[in-house]
């Protein structure tokens, strides 16, 4: 390809969107779908193994600033982002389709990485992506905006609102670290963070092997906070969450002090909270332990009767309410 | 909801965005989803009917300026342009994805307008939109981007590339006519013309059911030149187009002359070009007659050896190439 930046024609849908996505984005991708019609058949679409019953579809446009962070980019992102998605209903990612809308300008090797991030994410996880568009914008405050389309093959559905009083809260991880890498990044800070992001299929497949999952999300936007209060709104309870029991490492913690943003409030993006019965709860712990991104999984709280909100309960017994953040604290966080 | 504009809150992913959602764009949308998990349900996607087997995904970012035009908008193209490519693959629309990205400033009216026609386009064909987003940017050259993945039922499962020497081509009816709205809108001419977008899903089922179709596709960018061209190079063959049999409005064909633009060479939005077996050529135009969007069909060309081309056979008999063009003639056009 003679550019070295992305121009309007490689958005015209001829002959340099062809070269664009022959000789730059496809190279990328192994992952290229098994069936009848795949991604570099270039058709009007491509073909997944389905099921009798019921699969998931979820979508997400990912623009992150900037695009590339320590622990990954805006490719990782978008692909796990969606991964994530369908593996908090309980479906395992089949399939994906990638829409690309970049500005004019954009090195062309900067998409060459983006996607090979998302190629990196369908391995973990054996999906394909098996349908794509690319779009040029001539302005834009973001460089890219990757927005992909999962499909997901259910091994058990599992809702936003089953909480119900008496279940335990799982939290698969550290929290609040994508969020504050993206803050400290943009404000020049050099500290010894980064991004979780990944795809959480694996922790959420042992979650399901082990016992019942009865409401499940990926504390993303709004962070854990949001996560919580939606599933309390969603079922109509109280959750109580024991502070000094939320894994959070130590510098972003630090950050967060510093910055003046409440970690709980901020993105994570390789993350999940599962809301188990109290009877399997060690054994749903014990399964996200046993998985490359649970290990640092704990047991954080408990769900109650009581008005639909989320308590935060500190060593010494004080309680505070939890709020979802009102504004967003990180704006352009995925 | 307060604001009569968008504000960078809409897409932030809390209150602000909840309210749009609840307010402004649910409540447009009536074909919601009939599984376990419905776009109501504001879950992280929403299930679909899957059947067993292969089922097709096919993705498109739609964005055009103006954002409403003579015989439609963006949402309508967005909805047609999904359906239309699942569609041309001999899929039955069965569920769809809308993401949405908006400049901060668009009037939410406008959005209601655009997801009022993605509906239209959903209840014609029976399809359900069962999964979303919003993001909001703050600056760009486009007001709106709406990103519409498709899920599809095969009925019969049509590749781009299936044409051989001795089929018939049949168009679904008159050319030129969204990519010719476009640009005479843009120019301020008072011209009689409207885009034709729309779902074809009734007009690829009919044909399928009168006869063999072995390839087939959906005009847009690049026009009927481009999708020929992409057919004839996929299966090494020529294609022979009888020029005065290529249904065109006379107000199209005028404008093409007025402003130096091949009405060949852009985009529709609701047509399909078909490459049927020659004896099941007048069965499958008889049966795309009969239908609402297929009135106009014509059979213009066929297949022959050779070198893999396009040429147009003039009403004298001379032969000129009809070639895809080569940068866009129409930027933003869908």
């Amino acid at each position: 390809m003679p550019e070295d930046r992305i121009t309007p024609e490689h958005g015209a849908g001829g002959e340099y969107t062809e070269k664009l996505i022959r000789e730059v984005l496809l190279p990328q991708i192994t992952m290229r779908g098994e069936g009848s019609v795949r991604l570099d058949d270039l058709d009007d679409g491509g073909t997944f193994p389905s099921v009798k019953g019921e699969m998931v579809l979820t979508t997400d446009a990912h623009t992150v600033d900037p695009p590339v962070f320590p622990g990954g980019d805006v490719g990782a992102l978008a692909a796990a982002g969606t991964v994530n998605d369908l593996a908090v209903m309980g479906a395992e990612p089949v399939a994906m389709a990638c829409s690309l809308v970049v500005r004019e300008g954009t090195p062309v090797e900067d998409l060459e990485r983006y996607y090979r991030s998302v190629n990196e994410v369908l391995e973990e996880v054996g999906a394909h992506l098996i349908a794509g568009d690319t779009k040029v914008l001539g302005s834009s405050d973001v460089d890219v905006i990757m927005t992909t389309t999962g499909v997901g093959r259910i091994k058990e559905l599992v809702r936003d609102d089953g909480a119900e009083p008496g279940d335990v809260i799982i939290v698969s991880g550290t929290v609040g670290d994508h969020g504050m890498t993206i803050l400290a990044v943009r404000q020049g800070l050099d500290a010894d963070v980064e991004s979780d992001v990944g795809p959480v299929w694996e922790v959420v497949e042992a979650a399901l092997d082990a016992g019942e999952v009865k409401a499940m999300k990926d504390p993303t936007r709004g962070g854990l906070a949001g996560a919580l209060n939606e599933m309390a709104e969603k079922a109509g309870v109280r959750m109580i969450i024991e502070e000094e029991r939320i894994p959070m490492k130590e510098e972003v913690r630090i950050l967060g002090d510093m910055l003046g943003v409440n970690p709980l409030q901020v993105a994570n993006e390789g993350k999940v909270v599962m809301v188990v019965p109290e009877e399997d709860a060690e054994d749903v712990l014990a399964a996200v332990k046993s998985t490359g991104r649970g290990k640092e999984a704990e047991i954080i709280g408990r769900v109650e009767e009581g008005p639909p909100r989320v308590e935060l309960e500190t060593e010494i017994g004080g309680r505070t309410l939890l709020e979802k953040p009102v504004g967003d604290p990180v704006p352009r966080v995925c």
